[in-house]
Formats: structure tokens, C-alpha cells, sequence
């Protein structure tokens, strides 16, 4: 560490303002931040000094020297480190309970059950390790006397991919972050994490980083399996994605700026994989049946879902598409109703409420203004906005098909069905897409689920798209632009994929062939002989 | 068609000259290419008209039309749609047989065998549909009562990403083209194909795009299923993969030909996958026991699948990586010997036999030629050469670093095994890595195994890396540049995940659900309930 002054790990709580290379605190010399309050606007300490390329450097070859040794630990020794990380999270909820609600805005109830979704989603990991289908074992036993030629004795396993950069999101200050999906997903495929803090939460960053630091030192993993960095995405983000003993890269947050690394990414002398879940408006179809039996009950329950946490959610109904009719209005007047008796809550950064004002205001020339939550002189609120207009309007405008992040929804009225789907199929690509119905919508629903699968990765009946599932069968994915690759999921136990490659063993000697591949199934879990699964 | 003009489907195996949009037969507008007879120089009938955008246009287009109704095709359909084209191919083995040899060079038994092969893994997908785990089936049961929240039910399973562009390959006129391993396991996972034919040997792909084409209409398939172009990489092969109804692409080619689709890819408005796989040296390590023991016949074997196809396979071993020693020489010796008696072949185009020519030339200067094959005077031969040097001058070199497509080798001779791996370390992405060892080689052939695993999609031992199984353990992949994509194979039914992304259904109308998700299992799949692999 030639850029910083190094100290042993603090004995207390105490914040320190230092990030982590390798088991070692250090101070950065960059230009510092401190987290805001934005219920308050208070500055709170202490100062995060940003980290240097040298950082970088330090963090990412450390994670090289460590992958040597991290990418052999066995599954079970890695379900034991991921335990202990939860295990140190849940220890340390208050803590990090009330450092995450003063850095974000968001209410105790939701922290609480954000950390217990945190360590959940680090003890499902731990569980698929175990249960070891991820080695992907694949043997085609040796066929000495095939004709015309024999058959080699060849093996296949998936291997880790090397040390993963992961950015840290905003929205979700422990599922999204520090060690939230794609660290435990990475970490859980024995890939070595550098993660980039997001400047919007660094006390809470600190506190899960501390806590992986010390499960790295009592599960006996090598130091450099973890680092933790502060810093600017345009300099220290891409420096860490251009750095060559990175191999691949998680990261949620905005289009722009996943757009910046998956370029930075794609130019690399070796290119690698992004992994960014990046922009969705989460289209929402109250079908014709639905809406007549229930049209006031859902659209009191849609704004229940706009306004949770701000609408600071990647799967936000920021959209909704339906035929218009009385029953149309009754939704729209009831969820009207209900945006306006919506209580303003903060949202996360200075800069995000700004953000959301601007697109609100972007949006009030282009489509109809239904209702706003109410005047407040709180700092940084989020004052949910619904808007209207009709599908020509809609298709006819770049501005309507954007994000707004934040409690902002926006109400497309169609002629009939044939509109709705032609207004679906010109959508970008989606997280998510909800419909709504009852039994006479069968019809229509199946000709749209036809054409929702080809835009979204989740699609969801009855229900509302915030909330996502931590599961076996869950995929937080879908075709660009919502993320930058649709063919894997950021939440769920296939997340571990992403950080995975296959190789092939032909006639290795069974004393260098790797247990998960080895005679007699040591590790007794589920492979693929000739083509069927077996435990045999 | 507004560019060309149509035929119906001409009755005999005589050769027209045409490309196939959509079950069409259309004569190109661009210009026009003949295949060469690289034994003979030989120009072959007929000419073959280039295609223009407007074709690209037009069979993307029809693609994406047949998307709807092909992508839902059940699995069983789809393996009979395979096995159809399999047997149009076995029934024309002859005719293939004919025109690939006089358009390859390649002798009568290689391409008997590639037929053969081609069908076997177009069999091997219809078993891998069969089957039924292509789905990735999953189901989170809903529990109503769970607390705090209850859960849904979520069900997961993949579909097609949609139509498919797949560039044939120069060196395998059948396994790797029209009908190879891309369009098979593409065609397997639900996606259209639109095939840009290879220049070398457009006759060949006129003859299996028809076999493609009739099975199309015998099995009921969408007519845009399946298109073929012809048209050089430059022009139709970008406008192909910037067009906004492509999905993804397979190639298999030169880097700076990958290189150029992959750029094109990540630059469209909305990014697709490519699957490239581009260049390899494919490194040879005879490890000390083993060159103690057989150096001399290892050697011979050597030159054996050196000199293959004219050397001109993504496999074939154009480094052996040793300690130097007495034993090296008796096997550079031997090596020298049978490189000297072989007698050159044709390569696959003039330009590629130019190309080998000039790089042989290029090493010539920078590492010492130890041996090459006899003179001649025929047209377009391989003259096979080795050549050898010390680790350093390697390590220094990027010229010697390249890949000589073609029957060429360097022996690059280390201090000791430390300097072998120490050169690994160096070494680019690499399909294969093989070694050679006896039973007093164990220690270091482990050593050299855990820095293999990084470098290469399969490593074999005690043979050589010429001849791919296709089967269901096979990688035939690997780290950039020897793939753009490490994460996945382009031979052996792993590949078919290239072409396939998961979509998540949460609380879906019973009957709205895909039969591989349905209530009862109604496919007799594996499934993954709950995390549980079940076929209940």
C-alpha cells in the first residue's frame, strides 16, 4: 500500500472513514465525501476519502494472489465463510439498521427486513453450495472398442471466472450492495470481490465490508478474497473494470452508467462479461375483466406499490396499459385519490430528488398531469406523480418510453387490445410486467404473456412487481436496456452462473481430477453420465 | 423478394447458384464468386451472386416472423425437424461427399466423416430436446402462510432469444457450417437461423441448405425458420449482425473477423450476444517422464496432428512447451523426421495457403526452422513446418505469440518446469491445452493443471487436441481470444444454453403456464422444486 496509511481493524462499531484492502484498513487520499441525510440534509460523519488508481491496483492484484487459492476452497469451506458473513450482518443489525436509515431515507421496518433479506440471500448461496448441482458435472465415460474410433473418458465442470468487480446501488443499501446478490453470488462461485462503495451509503458500506472482513479472517480465506474501495465510477469504477486481473463485473444502477462500463468493459485489451441491471418501467395491464370487478381496489394497490420507499425501486410500475373505458377511469380516479393523500417521503440522495423533479417536470409538457402527492417543505421528498395520455402520444415520444426514477407512473389509454400489444411490442426491454385479471381475460391475457415473455424477464398475475422473491425459480434479468445481458438473473440461486465457465477433462488421471468430476461421485451430488442425471 | 429473382425449388441435386430466403430460391444481385478447387485451381461451377441489404432485410424479416410460431413448436417437434434435416444430409452423402472435397481439398474419408458428424449432432440435439432439462424448469411453490410475507408461486424456464445469425467456417464445410453446431443447437433452442455461407465452399452450402429447407416444409416448420446468404464479411456479414431482428450470432473464424462482429454487436442500439470462436495455439506439454519414456514415438504422433487437414483445424498444436533436455531433442528429432517426410496438402482457399506461406516466412526470422515438409509444385499446398526457440525469445516475441493457421509448430524449450509454467502464465485464451505425462510426472503435471484450468476450455492428457467429441461433457471453448465468450462451449449440447434465456412466471393462471412449468409435469421432466432436481 504505497498511497495510504494502514491500521489494525478498529475494536468497536466506530466508523472509521477507511475503506479495505485485503483485511487491511486504509485511508484514501482522494477527495472525501460524507453520506447526507436526506430526511435532514445533515452531513454525517465521518469523511469517506475516495481511493486511487493505486488502490485499484492493490485490491485487484491482492484478489489475483487470493483466487490461487479461493477458487480451490471446497464447496462446503465456502458455504462456511458465507454463513459466517450472514451470521456477522444479522449480529450487527441495529448497527447497521441505523446508520442505513440515516444514510438513505428509508424507513426502520424496511432496513431491517432489507439486512435479513441480505443474509438470507448469503445462506441460500450457502445452500447451493452444498447441494453442488453448480459444479455443472458432466462425464461421457470412455468407449475403448467404439467404432470407428474410440471414445476418450472426458469430464466437464464449471470453474470460477477470476476476481469480479461489483458496484454497490444505491436503492438497496444492503441486498444491492456491498454484500448483497452479486457478491454472494460471485463469492459463492469462488471468485475473489473488489467492491466500489456507493457514495450515497459509505457507513453502511464500512459496517458490511467490516463484517466480510472478519468472516474472511475466521473462515481461514485468503485476504485478498474481499476489498472494499471508495471512489468516482467515471475514474475509480473504471479503472477497476479496465483493470486486467478483473474478469468480470455486477453492478445495478442507472442505463448511463452501466452503459459506460459495459463499454469500458467491451474495449479491454480482453474483453469480459458486464453484468449490469441497469433502467425498466415495469409495464402494468389491468385487462378489461379485472378492472370491472375491482378497478378502485387496484388502483389504490397500484399506488401502494408506486410509493413504496419512494418508488426508488428498480421494479417501479412506472407504466401502466389498459383500454380505455369508465372502468379505466374508475382505476385511474382511485389511484388519483390515492396519489394525492400520499404522504411525501425522502428519497435517497440530494441528487436523486433532483433528478425525479427534472423528469417530473419533462413529463408535465408531454402527458397530462392526473394528481401529485401533497406540498411539502421536507427536504428531498418524493412527491408521486401520475400521468396520462393516449397510445399514439405515447409511441410518438422518447420522453414517455424513459425512466423516471422515483414515484412517477404514467397511464397509456388504448383503443382496444390490438393497441395494447401493439404498444408492447415497441417497449424496450423490461425487469418485469404485470397483469391483472379474471377469468373472462383468459384470451387476452395469453395472446399478451405471448409477447410480455419476449420483453421482460419476470412476468407477474395479479400481483405487483415490486418485491422480488429471493428463490430458486426468481429472475431479476430481461432484455436490454434493463439489463445488459438477458440471458442470466442478478437475484436467485441461478445468479451463481454468471460468474461460472465450463471446462472439459479429457483422460485425466484420476488423481488430478477435480472431486466434483471424480470416480465415484465424492462429493454425492447430481451430474450428468452419458447424457442423464445421476447421483450414482 | 424486390431484389432478385424467384425459382421454385429446383427438382435434382443439380447446383443453382441461389441463395434460399424463406423456402425461396433467389438468385443474388451482388457479385458473384466461384469456388476454387484448391488441389487443382480448378474454378467450379456455378457462380454464386453475392446478396445485398435488401436481402439481409428480407430473411431477418421472415425470420422474425417464423419466431412467433417456431419458438413455440414443442420439443418434440423440434427434434423431428432435426432428425429430418440429419437423414436429408445422410441421403446425400454422396453428393455432399463430391462437391466438398473438390471445393475443400479436404480427402474423401475426412469428409464421409464429417457428414456423419454433422448428422450426429443434429441427432444429438433432438436427444437433448427429448429430454427435456434444455428447459431449466423451476418452481418455488407459493406458501400462503409464510410470515412475515407469504409467497408466491414462481416458476422458471427458458426460451429462445430469438433469430440467430450463423457465419460458416472455411475449415469444416459441413460441421461448422451450413448445418453445423450453431445452427443445430440454435435451432434446438427455438431461434430461426440465417446462415451467411462461406465463400470457400458455397456449392456445399447450397446442397445442405436445401436438405435444411426441405425438412423445413416435410415437418411443417415456418418457412423464415431458415435462410441462407451468400455474401462477403465486410458488407452483408455486419449489415446481418446489426440487424434489429438478429439475437445473436455464432462464428467461427479468424480473431480479426470475430473481433469485427463483436464490435459491430455491442455497438447496435441494442446489444447482442456473440458467440466467436477465433484463435488458438493449442499448447503440447511433454512433461519429463513422459519424453523419458516415448519421446520418439511421442514425436511422430506429434506431426500426426500437426499435419492433419493440412494443419488447418481451431485445435491443432502449434506449441509444445518442454523443459530442454536429451530427451526434448530425440523428440524434436523425430518430430523433424516425420515433418520431413510429410508430404504437403492442400490448403482450404488460395488466400489461406498465401497466408500460411507469409507466416511461416515471419517466424522464419524469428525462431529457428528445425524441419519442414518436402517441396512441390502443387497448388496451394501445406508445407509443413517446425520450428523451435528458448522461452525467452518467446516471452519477448509477440509475433511468435500468433497463431499460423496451418501445419505449423514452435517448440519453445524452458530451464525447468518452473519456466514452463512461468510461460503458461503468459499465454493467451486457449481452446485446448494437452498433456503428456507418465506416472513419475504426477507432481508437476498437477502444478501445471491448476494454471491450465485458466487458460484453456479443455485439457487433455496422453493424446492430442485434434479431433472434438461432440457429446454432452465436450468444451470446445475458452478463455478471449480463443472464444469472445468463455462461459459456454460451441460443440456437445452445452452449447445449446448459447441461444436460450430464463423467464420467471409468478402466480400464473394455471392454464396459461407452459407445459414445462405446468402443474403435474406434464413434459416428465427434471424440474428444480424448491431447489430439489425431481422428475415428480
Amino acid at each position: 500500500m504505497t498511497t495510504a496509511q494502514s491500521t489494525q481493524a478498529p475494536a468497536t462499531a466506530t466508523l472509521t472513514g477507511q475503506m479495505i484492502i485485503a483485511g487491511e484498513y486504509v485511508t484514501g487520499t482522494g477527495s472525501a465525501v460524507h453520506a447526507i441525510n436526506p430526511a435532514t440534509d445533515e452531513r454525517l460523519q465521518p469523511a469517506y476519502a475516495h481511493g486511487t488508481a493505486e488502490d485499484v491496483a492493490a485490491a485487484t492484484a491482492a484478489a489475483a494472489a487470493a483466487f490461487a487459492t479461493y477458487r480451490n476452497t471446497s464447496s462446503a469451506q465456502r458455504a462456511e465463510f458465507l454463513t459466517a458473513i450472514a451470521d456477522n450482518l444479522d449480529a450487527a443489525v441495529d448497527t447497521l439498521v441505523a446508520r442505513a436509515t440515516a444514510e438513505s431515507g428509508l424507513p426502520v421496518p424496511r432496513i431491517t427486513g432489507e439486512v435479513g433479506r441480505t443474509s438470507g440471500q448469503l445462506r441460500l448461496f450457502a445452500s447451493v453450495l452444498r447441494e453442488g448441482s453448480w459444479h455443472g458435472a458432466r462425464i461421457d465415460p470412455a468407449q475403448p472398442d467404439r467404432t470407428p474410433l474410440p471414445r476418450a473418458d472426458i469430464r466437464q465442470r464449471k470453474i470460477a471466472l477470476g476476481p469480479v468487480a461489483v458496484f454497490g446501488a444505491s436503492n438497496f443499501p444492503l441486498a444491492f450492495s456491498v454484500a448483497g446478490g452479486d457478491t454472494a453470488s460471485a463469492l459463492a462461485a469462488g471468485c475473489p470481490v473488489v467492491v466500489k462503495a456507493h457514495d450515497a451509503h459509505p457507513g453502511t458500506s464500512e459496517l458490511v465490508g467490516r463484517a466480510i472482513t472478519e468472516a474472511v479472517a475466521a473462515t481461514g480465506m485468503p485476504a485478498g478474497t474481499f476489498s472494499l474501495l471508495f471512489g468516482s465510477g467515471p475514474e475509480l469504477g473504471i479503472a477497476l473494470v479496465t483493470d486486467p486481473n478483473i474478469k468480470a463485473v455486477g453492478f445495478t444502477g442507472s442505463r448511463s452508467g452501466g452503459t459506460a462500463l459495459v463499454r469500458a468493459a467491451a474495449t479491454r485489451p480482453e474483453p469480459i462479461p458486464v453484468y449490469a441491471e441497469m433502467s425498466s418501467i415495469n409495464p402494468v395491464y389491468p385487462l378489461p375483466g379485472a378492472l370491472r370487478s375491482r378497478a378502485a381496489d387496484l388502483g389504490r394497490a397500484f399506488v401502494g406499490s408506486l410509493t413504496m420507499g419512494s418508488g426508488q425501486f428498480c421494479t417501479n410500475p412506472g407504466l401502466i396499459i389498459a383500454v380505455d373505458s369508465p372502468d379505466l377511469d374508475t382505476f385511474i380516479d382511485a389511484a388519483a385519490e390515492a396519489v394525492r393523500g400520499s404522504t411525501p417521503t425522502p428519497m435517497l440522495t440530494p441528487n436523486i430528488a433532483r433528478t425525479f423533479a427534472q423528469g417530473i417536470d419533462e413529463f408535465d409538457g408531454a402527458a397530462t398531469v392526473v394528481a401529485r402527492g401533497s406540498e411539502t417543505t421536507s427536504p428531498n421528498a418524493c412527491r408521486a406523480a401520475l400521468f396520462s395520455t393516449d397510445a399514439d402520444t405515447f409511441l410518438g415520444s422518447e420522453q414517455l418510453q424513459q425512466e423516471v426514477f422515483g414515484s412517477s407512473s404514467l397511464v397509456v389509454k388504448c383503443r382496444d387490445q390490438q393497441q395494447v400489444r401493439d404498444v408492447t411490442a415497441k417497449l424496450e426491454g423490461q425487469l418485469t410486467a404485470t397483469v391483472h385479471v379474471d377469468d373472462t381475460d383468459h384470451d387476452d391475457a395469453g395472446a399478451l404473456l405471448e409477447l410480455l415473455e419476449l420483453k421482460a424477464g419476470r412476468i407477474l398475475f395479479n400481483g405487483w412487481p415490486t418485491g422480488v422473491e429471493v428463490g430458486h425459480a426468481m429472475v431479476h434479468g430481461g432484455p436490454y436496456p434493463s439489463t445488459s445481458d438477458s440471458r442470466t438473473t442478478s437475484v436467485g440461486s441461478l445468479a451463481i452462473e454468471r460468474f461460472l465457465r465450463p471446462v472439459a477433462y479429457q483422460d485425466v488421471p484420476a488423481g488430478l481430477l477435480p472431486p466434483a468430476i471424480a470416480d465415484g461421485n465424492p462429493e454425492q451430488i447430481w451430474r450428468r453420465v452419458d447424457g442423464e442425471l445421476t447421483r450414482d
